[in-house]
């Protein structure tokens, strides 16, 4: 496809696939899209592991690695020196709402120290993390929060390695230009995980006119909502050059998502998705559940600033997973996890290959179908 | 243009433009799309009077009406013999309100009974103004709100006029289709005026898969955040039909639109709008001001529901938009009008035929842009 992203990346399809899953990451990339590997909560020595296994397994074409590395956070640098403090009323709201799915909150604690979010979010952290990616043959890194640091950038440029920022917001969009990234990662509102209030319809055309507007060419991927090539091309229509994904490979057969999860995902429509601040601290669309009605409700606790917030909600959201896993129906109810509007598009599971081949096809037919409506 | 709206409504373009000033209606008509009259709070008399002006001047070209005609609403068929009755914490609240910005809170009442959106809501109200519509060489009738009632359904099929219903998710849809209506105006979050939650990107392949999906082959708009003809492209490249607009109009030169209210919207962002229901009782997207902050704040009083909040809302923001005419700092910085996200991409006054022309050139631009990405 005669796209900048395919040219920049050496790619066949400008198709981005964010997945925590090795097996999408190679499966997309294969396919002729691009699998970007989510490595945000990874500790330095899986994410090795898991790039070697990529290595071996991907046959040389091209992958990218995400990673979350803001410019500003609670605890900067300093999260081994003075643990985070989690208040009273968010624990006992945590055990409340287990205790009335019938889920124990003992035992309820984050790995220990050298893993999880909190730790990668500190500059150290990072940059491990940066160190071990840029090892591997990756094509891209890219930043899912904020301006990514200048080491980022730099190790970027060393590397030859295009820098990715997703932003959700035009201004955001300009800083990141600003600020020397390669390709902008455009999300709209309906995106899963985190995102911004103004959908992909109105932002897409809006960050491309205000980034020709100040003599940029910095290209763009759409996202937000996207699970099928018609949205894809329709995006592209309105000025993306090609679209990154998320929440379409958590129901591919390689996906390592909780299978109870994954079946919700499949029976839902899009309205079954709520923004909230619950599970990270910063407002992140996900699926509804009673877990984050709750946090929704009239008296829940303010959820705490980001990594804080996590401390609060992973531990118990894992064992909720768990325990879902193993048939326990209050946390068969409880269970959640990241995902975009789109889920309401996403009603068959398949493999992550296939899934490229759809969008390929449904990117051609609503081509078609757009200039079917130029009349002779 | 090849789309079964065009063939439907005997237009060029399949561009619908609501709009509540009669000049636009005209001058989009003329220019090849759909002027559609917002006639929801007009008395019957004037509909009248407002429908002769357009005959008179449209040269014989399709032209539509839009009315509210909710199934339910409180008070319903009876809102002289018992009128309805506003809550003192409401009426404290806006007193202070518009006192906070040196506005007087005396004089706020609503027109005299015969008017009104209130009054339009009961089924006498709306089966006046049906009548008034009706007698008029009108090309479509479109309900804003909810399943049209039968009343509407059976006097635009004796009349052989199109009717058309908006809708916010994809239950809704089928609702409609399976009322028999004739045009879905499918409606994402990012609209003016009253939405759902779900944006325009995901709503319309939804509701464009769950109408095939019955067997149906109900024609769609596409509407929410759409202001460019790229963004309409993108919604036909998805399984639209069509675009249903309004917001984009609110700026040309024809619109009736408060100066000050039409300034601040050249000048907003996306993110200067908020889904609130302060305005009517649902939720509703409109320009964010300091009055729609204060309903939005912590501590304010719930609105009311549909009709009665507009009763506590219309007569202080008509107040309001008066003296901000004539240059009241603090009415000029509470005035708001409803408006979409698609307010970011709309930075030039200009007259409505010529939005119309700019639409059918940036649709070709952008079906262009897309089949230049297919490679030789």
């Amino acid at each position: 496809m005669q796209s900048p992203i395919c040219a920049m990346l050496d790619i066949e399809f400008p198709l981005l696939a964010f997945s925590h899953c090795r097996d999408v990451v190679v499966a997309v990339s294969k396919a002729g899209g691009m699998g970007v590997f989510g490595a945000a909560s990874l500790p330095p020595e899986r994410l090795e592991e898991e790039l070697a296994w990529i290595d071996a397994h991907v046959g040389g074409k091209p992958y990218g690695v995400d990673l979350i590395v803001p410019n500003s956070f609670a605890g900067k640098g300093d999260s081994r020196s003075t643990p985070p403090t989690i208040p009273d009323e968010h624990k006992a709201f945590v055990a409340g709402l287990l205790e009335k799915h019938g889920v124990d909150d003992g035992n309820l604690s984050l790995p220990a120290v050298g893993g999880g979010l909190g730790e990668n979010m500190t500059d150290d952290g990072a940059a491990k993390l940066l160190e071990v990616a840029f090892r591997h043959p990756i094509k891209l890194i890219a930043n899912a929060l904020g301006v990514p640091p200048p080491l980022m950038l730099e190790l970027g440029k060393c590397h030859n390695v295009p820098v990715a920022a997703l932003v959700g917001t035009r201004d955001h969009a300009l800083a990141q230009v600003r600020a020397g990234v390669d390709i902008l990662v455009v999300a709209g509102g309906e995106a899963g995980g985190h995102c911004g209030e103004v959908a992909t319809m109105v932002l897409v055309p809006e960050v491309a006119e205000a980034v020709e507007a100040v003599g940029a060419t910095t290209p763009i991927l759409a996202a937000g909502g996207i699970v099928t090539g018609r949205q894809m091309a329709a995006a592209m229509a309105m000025g993306a050059h090609g679209a990154w994904t998320g929440s379409v490979w958590l129901t591919t057969a390689e996906a390592e998502t909780n299978p109870v999860v994954k079946e919700k995902m499949l029976l839902a429509s899009s309205r079954d998705t709520v923004r909230s601040k619950s599970r990270t601290g910063k407002p992140s669309r996900q699926l509804r559940s009673p877990w984050t009605d709750a946090w929704e409700a009239e008296g829940a606790p303010k959820p705490l600033p980001m990594p804080l917030q996590s401390l609060v909600s992973e531990p118990a959201l894992r064992k909720v997973d768990k325990l879902s896993e193993g048939g326990h129906e209050g946390a068969k109810a409880l269970a959640t996890y990241w995902v975009g509007q789109g889920v309401g598009l996403m009603n068959e599971a398949m493999g992550a290959g296939q899934v490229v081949q759809e969008f390929k096809v449904d990117w051609i037919a609503a081509c078609e179908r757009l200039n079917g409506f130029i009349g002779d």
